[in-house]
């Protein structure tokens, strides 16, 4: 793994497999995780009711898996390596590996992990390694992504 | 596949393979699309910019992939299999199979794919078969969910 220090827009041409861009940290508030239940739906009272959240062994309100993941998504729009250059996102694979709660600082990590031109002129598929940590350091969400890609150049 | 007609709250032990369940419709507004944005942060021009939309082969804003993930989820709670029984969402596998545009009406079907005891007592890990559909009937999201339940009975 090479951490870039370039963090302009790559086209699918311009990465190499083993380089690793990191973006954050981004702060998770009670407010987002209300945010989160309302746009989606989901009020599982673990995500929206201190006094149950309290009787869990998570010992409180914790973010929903899937915030996690839209925040993630946020901090690789934020690192400005795909800006103009991904033309769609095809699949998310996520592991919630640990909770984050309320206050907690995520940064996320993401890796090139394969590289494959497309049969379509102009576009290739390029799949990131994902990873998400805590402020201690600790992964709370790990994955794997695939983005369509400009290419830079002709097939 | 046989479909559920009861949606009351299933422990881990109530569920068996290849019950599945339906839920929605659910409108997604521009509105949605806009609170996605800027909650995770992906100002990505196709999800925020209409004119740059037009000129991308979508023809328009399309809503995010995981928007759609998180709506999935949210259908997921209102259909209150889970109600008082998931523990934790494990993982969540998704692939955005076809655009998602404004006012589409998305319907999620669940069907349990693998269910296995955990070694700590009072839990089970249960796969789920995800599918979302518009309001043609095509697939616009497709994936794999592992949950952690609560057992009825002891280990």
């Amino acid at each position: 793994m090479i951490w870039s220090m370039q963090e302009t827009p790559r086209s699918f041409d311009e990465l190499r497999v083993g380089e690793a861009y990191r973006c954050g940290p981004r702060r998770i508030s009670r407010a987002d995780i209300q945010d989160f239940a309302r746009l989606s739906g989901d009020l599982t009272a673990l995500h929206t009711d201190d006094a149950y959240a309290a009787t869990t062994p998570f010992g409180g309100i914790v973010a929903h898996g899937v915030l996690n993941l839209a925040v993630a998504t946020g901090l690789a729009y934020e690192l400005g390596v795909f800006e103009g250059t991904v033309l769609a996102v095809r699949s998310t694979e996520a592991r919630y590996d640990r909770p984050v709660f309320p206050d907690d600082e995520l940064t996320l990590e993401l890796e090139v992990a394969e590289l494959e031109p497309n049969p379509r002129p102009g576009r290739g598929r390029a799949d990131f390694h994902v990873r998400l940590r805590n402020q201690h350091g600790k992964i709370v969400l790990s994955g794997r992504w695939t983005l369509l890609l400009r290419r830079s150049t002709g097939p």
